[in-house]
């Protein structure tokens, strides 16, 4: 997987990640590796991911041999100067790893879905009508996207106080949202939809993704135009990307969608991906709590109709932008991904090892994502994402 | 006001609107008519404003006094080389006249959101509980953001049919709406808000901007999230930018508010502007029809309300984002800023001089809106936007 890093006052390049080293790209393009493939290594000397995601998922795709061959070892140019090009992460400062022009939230997590629908309209259908005739979508806050680590404040704004009046304050009921973001690798021009058997040729990669919420800010404002304040205080994105392709082997069909879906929305074959998730809460007193465990193949729609559908108006994508899935939640309650869905909206409290609870983020807390496929042998990790609450 | 302009195959600069000339701010620059405010003359030899947005207020208001002085006609060199530094607006190419970040649309309009709210949902108060509150918003798409006189493609996507099922095709109820953007001219840090009384330090400048929507794909899509592709195929925003300095002689109090607003929404002077607007439909057949006519101090909320509430949780804004005032209708017929305001969603046809009739937009049909503050014999105009449907 790839990020932006910088050491020791130099500034921020490319990295792969390999295990707990980071091979720094730059250097490795320098010292002349990459030569045969006619890439520039200003490509790598770069403080987002942009340029290198320009190049394309052909060259992606040779720049991947290459390093497969050489991280092998049995280059022993190369192996005399694994000191130079390595850097140990836990040395680095990790950067956000892509400028985000546009963010776009899809709401593709179906029980996540129902379980809200439940929750805000108990007398009715979980589900709005629209909800499996296409991947329903709200733009979101591109500014306010954070590399893993950044600390969040807790937001104030206005929520309904006990007497249904609103009142104004630090948000009461802050809660994160377990998503994957896709990272589009190719733009398409304004007014040219993408088929959806091509749209998977437009996703550079995958990240894990907290869309983190203020649920009694969101509550108040979200009707009738969707969310706003209540979201666009901070979203984390990992600062590890992990390409598309290397997700292959955990390839499955996803749900059976009923009622079949408009035929620019049938794909010709499966589109989901088995990638196991878990949320962490760490406490302040030291605690380490997995609180849910996932898997992004309860998404409803694939990554591909999501593209499908966004595009088919005409809307342009650009490289770099972010789409993320919206919560996914399993179909039991250990399995939610959210703490809204978890504390079944406060009435249901978490209780810890420390014999404290909660319903909501304290001051303090420390949640982390974690995200891997693995298949017949075969393991690959997403990058973690981690935020703790200021 | 300024803009970003081409001619004859040279690159994209800034420029200032002059009558009908436009004067290249470059070769101002390379003169040597800014040396005395040490501007380096490559902020105008740039494809965006956003560089010399970032020069901040108090060098555009030196800027402008120089040139106010050397427009004077004083200047005795300056006058000879006006052949030089003068293009005729007909033979330029204009651009974006911004890089957008991001972009959000407000809901400020009163009577535009109770004509809508009366229209969707006839047996309840036309405004939801929130809308007195605060400055209800969304975040809108910033990739398909299109400078003026760009074709506007209609789009195509899922609304509901004959018989309430979803169907697939280019929308039937392609819409205008008649906004103010404001250009944002300083950033503020995530985690900083911006106070009420600072916000319009943090505004550039104001111009026509028409978000145009598609009624059916939006009725269908937007619960419960909010609108996505019934807007995000083209929003126009005018080619010039009118810095809102140019605009203190509009200066009003806006409508009483009631409930008085939360603390941090209350402003200490008059924050509304004085600014008439109308809009133009220009059919295939030739006819120029004056469809609305209305004024910006219909808007319930101020600018300054709108920054405040937008950063009040933390949000970060850039130089370069769009935030729009979302559509201004007066509390007449004839002042409404939509063609579903206009049509009564499609129950009363505009009869056009040509014979035909009009509830949303027809192929062919050009819309163009103007908008101007008068007072005290001072006029200001802004730049028209102007889009028509292929």
């Amino acid at each position: 997987m790839y990020g932006i890093f910088s050491y020791d006052n130099a500034p921020p390049r490319v990295g792969l990640k390999h295990g707990s080293q980071i091979l720094d790209l730059e250097l490795v393009s320098l010292l002349g590796y990459f030569d045969e493939l006619a890439i520039d290594s200003t490509v790598f000397a770069q403080p987002t991911l942009n340029t290198f995601i320009g190049l394309g998922k052909s060259r992606h795709r040779l720049v991947r041999e290459r390093l497969d061959e050489l991280l092998r070892g049995e280059n022993t140019e190369f192996s005399k100067v694994h000191d130079q090009i390595f850097i140990n992460a836990s040395r680095v400062t990790m950067h956000l790893p892509v400028q985000v022009g546009d963010y776009t939230d899809f709401y593709a997590g179906i029980h996540h879905a129902e379980n809200v629908g439940r929750m805000f309209r108990p007398d009715a259908e979980p589900l709005l009508p629209n909800y499996r005739h296409m991947p329903v979508a709200y733009h979101g806050r591109a500014s306010s996207i954070v590399v893993s680590e950044t600390p969040i404040q807790r937001p104030s704004g206005q929520y309904l106080g006990p007497d249904n009046q609103p009142v104004f304050g630090p948000s009461t009921a802050l809660d994160f949202e377990l998503e994957l973001a896709l990272i589009v690798g190719k733009s398409n021009p304004l007014g040219e939809p993408i088929p959806v058997d091509e749209a998977e040729d437009f996703i550079f990669g995958v990240a894990l993704f907290n869309d983190w919420s203020a649920r009694d800010i969101q509550r108040w404002e979200y009707q009738p135009l969707g969310p706003f304040l209540g979201k666009n205080f901070a979203s984390s994105l990992s600062a590890w990307i992990v390409p598309l392709d290397e997700l292959e082997p955990f390839r499955v069909a996803g749900p059976h969608q009923t009622p079949t879906p408009l035929p620019y929305l049938q794909q010709s074959k499966p589109a989901h991906f088995s990638l196991d998730m878990e949320v962490v809460l760490h406490t302040k007193t030291g605690d380490e709590v997995i609180i849910s465990r996932t898997n992004a193949q309860y998404l409803y729609w694939s990554f591909a109709q999501m593209i499908a559908h966004h595009t088919v108006g005409g809307c342009n994508l650009n490289i770099g932008d972010v789409l993320a899935t919206g919560t996914i939640s399993g179909d039991t309650p250990g399995s939610y991904g959210s703490l809204l869905e978890l504390s079944g909206n406060g009435t249901r409290p978490l209780h810890l090892p420390d014999a404290t609870t909660r319903t909501f983020l304290a001051d303090g807390d420390r949640v982390t994502f974690r995200g891997w496929g693995f298949s017949d042998g075969i393991r690959v990790d997403l990058g973690d994402v981690s935020g703790t609450i200021r």
